[in-house]
């Protein structure tokens, strides 16, 4: 293991996740009406945690071999999505917007994951967790948007 | 050029720069003292612009090429920093929070100049007015931050 690598993807890692403890939910989130499958609120730094770490690791084992050119891109493109949705979705209240960027970022997860799959197998299956919670994050915030549509009120 | 390895890092770069629509220098900012060398609003969008371009046809060059690892952690390093100070600054009006952003930004835009350096000059040269942009943009961000000692109120 390349450990400079590593700390290198952790990095990009560590912006994103800064968006987390930046824009925090607030008032306005607590207020919404969620469905009875919510994760409960501890949930989400674990499970980010792990998801960003495993993520950073499987880049890392990636980036070391040659022909990485579509991994590389589909991993850089998932990041600046993943640093964009908090800041939309907690940041400017926007539902629609945010459900926009999820649905650009679970793309860039799926297309990393198979990108990574086809070069080295342990890469791809660290980052099949994080489809995972994707496709839920994604399911939560559509559910959010179905059951408050007095709170959709951006413009886009 | 493989314009599917650009279209993805451009897609990277996409995701940072909806930051800057989505989180525009409003009212608070434009009530900031600035100093005298302050680039006029419309450089901004036009400087942008054409970084980003010119920064992911840049990674598309390096992408293709074996060796890649850190030139990869540093590319993706600095767009997920992109992504996050837009949100912090206009969006937070964190101006000390978005000093420290900044200088990680300025950073890994260095590494990842340098690393391109390392494997294709014409890369290289490609970011550097991307730093030069960087070091107006820290230097800007440090001015307003001591000519408005009333505005940093933030807790970070």
């Amino acid at each position: 293991m390349d450990w400079t690598v590593f700390l290198l993807f952790l990095g990009a890692c560590c912006a994103a996740a800064a968006t987390g403890s930046m824009f925090p939910p607030g008032q306005w989130y607590r207020a919404l009406s969620k469905p009875s499958w919510t994760p409960p609120d501890w949930l989400f730094p674990v499970a980010w945690t792990t998801l960003y770490l495993a993520s950073a690791y499987a880049a890392s084992r990636v980036a070391v071999l040659d022909g990485n050119a579509h991994a590389m891109g589909f991993w850089a493109m998932q990041i600046a999505l993943n640093a964009l949705w908090t800041p939309v979705f907690f940041g400017l209240e926007r539902i629609r917007a945010g459900m926009v960027v999820l649905a650009c970022l679970w793309l860039s997860v799926l297309g990393s994951m198979l990108s990574f799959f086809a070069m080295d197998a342990i890469a791809g299956w660290l980052m099949a967790p994080y489809l995972l919670w994707v496709t839920v994050a994604g399911a939560l915030n559509l559910a959010v948007w179905r059951m408050n549509p007095d709170a959709v009120s951006d413009s886009a």
